[in-house]
């Protein structure tokens, strides 16, 4: 269609670009992060390489996670906190993870709107992510958006997120500090403790506390805790705080102890043991998504055509067809690594 | 430790031992058959050979998937179906796919058991699957499972699963005869048609058509499908019967209209492009699960360590070191191919 190598020119043009908008969003720049998290939200392959470089560039926020059954108030919780943090001067970013569920994408979406007076504000950025829901993304696409978020200079980024288990994804993965919320009346404090969310505390905090119902569900969780103790930290206490985000009672309390807990991570190795950990997971749920774009690429060649002759045939069985295929597609796919070569350009040893 | 090399004179034996073990399946062998469905359930990669021989032995048995909400009388309508396929004399086979979920595990095993009465016959065989939940384990095990009774000898094999979404599992991923099965009273038939099972179904049958409710449910589905059609075969009408598994009412002609479907089915190129997608579908979930061993061999070597420790300190992204260690483990771990030699040795061109 033309002489030279457009592809090649256009692909230099999307690196200057890219860089340019790196520096945008490392200066804080609104749209620049908005049309990041957009991107991220896509799940394109191309962006590999972008958010490689913006990993380069977090690593400053203290990354806190909340999350409890749907009811408990969380988001009532967040935009009090916002508010608690912005108070001392913290930039406060906010993500909440909309599950793609129909049915708590509604609540969760109403939440959002009461926090809409926080919006206003330069300090604050919220964001809603969601995902088309393949294998691990929500948590690729959280993890992507709160090094978004820290690397355009957010002091705390809040991660809000219902419960445990949607899409295999635990907020453990990307949050230092995790504060399950629970509240009274909503009859499954004990089980949403026993799902599993338990162990994950590193801050319990009972909102809807001005209700007299609050104190049972306090001593509920006192006496789980004191039996079970907290298996991710032994001999840690875990505190188990009342707040109602309605009165804003106990709200600057439990801001001071996300603070604590992250002091607390500091002293010993538990930090680096979780951070350990967490660039664990992140490696591993890469290699996940690169294998899985792999065997979808490798379905479309002609030698994949022949070997499904054979499996239709019986000639060949379905898992030596795949074998073969995956041998063939070995070497990954060239991805196009935009702005790769800044990735050692980092602000921290 | 000792001279020689033990690992491969036991690989030998294992060998010898899997040709004996499928020559018994073939034979139609109860323990070879439950004793290779128990490893099934295991996924242990060691058996991918022998899978792929089984595959290769597999392609006679007509597979029927019976599908539909909870409640809707599955299991009894399929052992309804069991005692009428027996008087016509044909082998029965029927795997009960158990989502690993404490929810519905209970009221299927509860099924299990009012199917006692047939386990008495040598031409019957049940078997109820659970897995251990990896991704895509079940639609995995099932179509395996399927294959062991299918080379068994079993002239029909049932797939008795519930409703669509769970592992992401699609019933007619294994069978060619899809029915769904649904009830008066359970408030959901249009609901669960709606949650695209229509477009799956190739006989709808209505259970406990012996209530006085049943009429109406009938008329919902014709209606439903006479405004959307089948999706799944244009201008073909697909059939809503009547049945009642309490009664013994309809199941002569369900088990007619079974029978008729794969005639039918037979006629065009219908059969084929169906087993293709199965074929297409059982490599990809093939190369998948290989990907992800892949991912998990790739994550305890060396250079992972040393990648990991980049991705700790920021110094390369999660991104970059994925695509370093895939590119490492590119050439699939050697999986030693049990009985793989004997791909060829099939049965059907």
């Amino acid at each position: 269609m033309s002489t030279g190598d457009p592809q090649r020119a256009q692909q230099a043009s999307a690196c200057r670009a890219d860089h340019a908008l790196l520096d945008l969003l490392q200066g804080g720049d609104v749209r620049a992060m908005s049309r990041i998290l957009t991107w991220i939200e896509a799940e394109d392959p191309r962006l590999d390489g972008m958010l490689d470089a913006i990993y380069a560039r977090a690593g400053r926020a203290h990354v806190v996670g909340l999350t409890g059954v749907p009811g408990a108030g969380k988001s009532s919780l967040v935009a009090r906190l916002t508010e608690q943090f912005r108070r001392s001067g913290r930039r406060v970013g906010v993500i909440a993870v909309d599950p793609s569920s129909s049915l708590t994408g509604g609540a969760i979406l109403g939440d959002r709107i009461r926090m809409a007076s926080l919006t206003q504000d330069r300090g604050v950025y919220i964001r809603s992510m969601a995902t088309r829901g393949a294998l691990g993304g929500l948590a690729r696409s959280t993890a992507d958006a709160v090094d978004v978020l820290d690397a355009a200079g957010f002091d705390v980024v809040m991660v809000e997120t219902v419960g445990v288990g949607q899409d295999e994804f635990e907020i453990a993965e990307v949050a230092q500090t995790t504060v399950v919320v629970s509240a009274p009346g909503l009859g499954d404090d004990i089980q949403a403790i026993k799902a599993g969310i338990l162990e994950m505390a590193d801050i319990h905090v009972v909102n809807k506390a001005d209700r007299p119902e609050a104190r049972k569900t306090i001593a509920d969780i006192e006496a789980v805790l004191s039996i079970a103790g907290s298996r991710r930290r032994p001999g840690v206490r875990v505190p188990v705080l009342a707040a109602s985000a309605q009165t804003g009672e106990g709200i600057a309390e439990l801001a001071h102890a996300i603070a604590a807990h992250r002091e607390e991570l500091r002293h010993g190795d538990e930090e680096a043991r979780r951070h350990a950990a967490r660039c664990e997971r992140r490696v591993s749920r890469a290699m996940e998504e690169l294998a899985l774009r792999q065997v979808r690429a490798g379905m479309k060649g002609r030698e994949a055509l022949s070997l499904l002759d054979g499996v239709r045939a019986r000639t060949i069985g379905p898992r030596a067809a795949a074998r073969n295929l995956i041998g063939r597609i070995g070497s990954p796919r060239h991805v196009p690594d935009i702005a790769s070569d800044s990735v050692d350009d980092r602000r921290h040893g």
